[in-house]
């Protein structure tokens, strides 16, 4: 198919699928005339990927960019891709400014891992974000204990086991299917976490809850 | 405090500071010199207030903006504050291209919030993303029907419940609150779910699940 017809058939405007070419994203298309070339089915789905990544996962370029070398890597299994997406979603940055609440929250955190017994990188980003964010709402005077987080490891373990179970067991090789997927679910939860909340929100307001 | 010890309270640089003052988000201090203002704990907290949204929430100044007009009004309710958050986190942007993928991903999305008896807005921003994620899952391949989504609904629900009743019911008052906790627990969520599968790829590499 031609360009144009890419465009059509992924909602991607031409202009931004040239520049995406011209980034090295989208491989190029097969040379048919001075300025013509056709593209294919794995030029289509290259495409969504990226929407996946873009559109509705709200990456920006450089974390797609990442991704998709991921993606391309042969050598790419469940545990490196799954490490890579980490990265991407939980940038390090700066280290945060040591504190009484951040240190007590790192302690809290450490600890809380560890009754569940999850096996996780201690130093892994999400850990630290976690902290972070218990100091955070410490900081700003909510009186909450790292108890307040127990339902959430088992709604987050139950979840994560069944999108693993999407991707057969002893197989890491599409990663591309494995990270589309990780980005779509996450979004898909924080968007019906907020339609709860509207909901709750409703029932409160109508004396119902 | 000087500038430079709401710096040193907050780990936010001087020059971020200055940053937020001249673009309004922080209110000027009290003069006292040529130079020289001192600030006090209504600073601090707003400091943290924007770094809640920006260093551990990643939004962008644009969103931090548009979320502090509503923490600064005063007629704000509990209900006003959500739908300004839920505008925030999920944009609506240009309108997806429509496909018999995403008309029938909309259809199953207004099925499934009917059936779960949510009362949400039928053209609620996060349900217009879930559809695009359900959509964006099926044109990759994924045998992906809306039952998928059912315990998702129901984490979702029971977190969110978790969430508001730390806010005192009837209350509706301290937007800041309201809008930190639901930002920080939101990225508390996806934190957690990204350990869960860490642990859950590392017990099926040793061959445990």
């Amino acid at each position: 198919m031609r360009i144009s017809d890419l465009s059509r058939h992924t909602g991607i405007p031409i202009a931004t699928i040239k520049f995406y070419l011209r980034e090295g994203l989208l491989p190029p298309g097969t040379r048919t005339g001075r300025n013509q070339a056709r593209y294919g089915e794995q030029h289509r789905r290259r495409l969504l990927l990226i929407r996946a990544f873009t559109t509705v996962g709200q990456l920006d370029l450089m974390s797609v960019r990442t991704l998709l070398a991921a993606v391309d890597d042969d050598t790419s299994t469940l545990a490196t891709v799954h490490d890579i997406l980490h990265d991407v979603l939980f940038p390090v940055g700066q280290p945060p400014v040591r504190s009484e609440n951040l240190d007590r929250a790192w302690g809290d955190i450490d600890e809380f891992i560890k009754e569940l017994g999850w096996q996780v990188k201690p130093a892994a980003p999400a850990c630290a974000r976690l902290a972070v964010v218990l100091a955070t709402l410490r900081d700003l005077g909510c009186a909450c204990t790292i108890d307040f987080f127990k339902p959430y490891a088992e709604a987050a373990k139950r979840i994560a086991t069944m999108e693993l179970d999407l991707v057969p067991s002893g197989q890491g090789g599409d990663g591309a299917a494995v990270m589309a997927r990780s980005i779509l679910l996450a979004v898909a939860f924080a968007a019906m976490r907020m339609l709860a909340e509207e909901h709750l929100i409703a029932l409160r307001l109508a004396g119902q809850a």
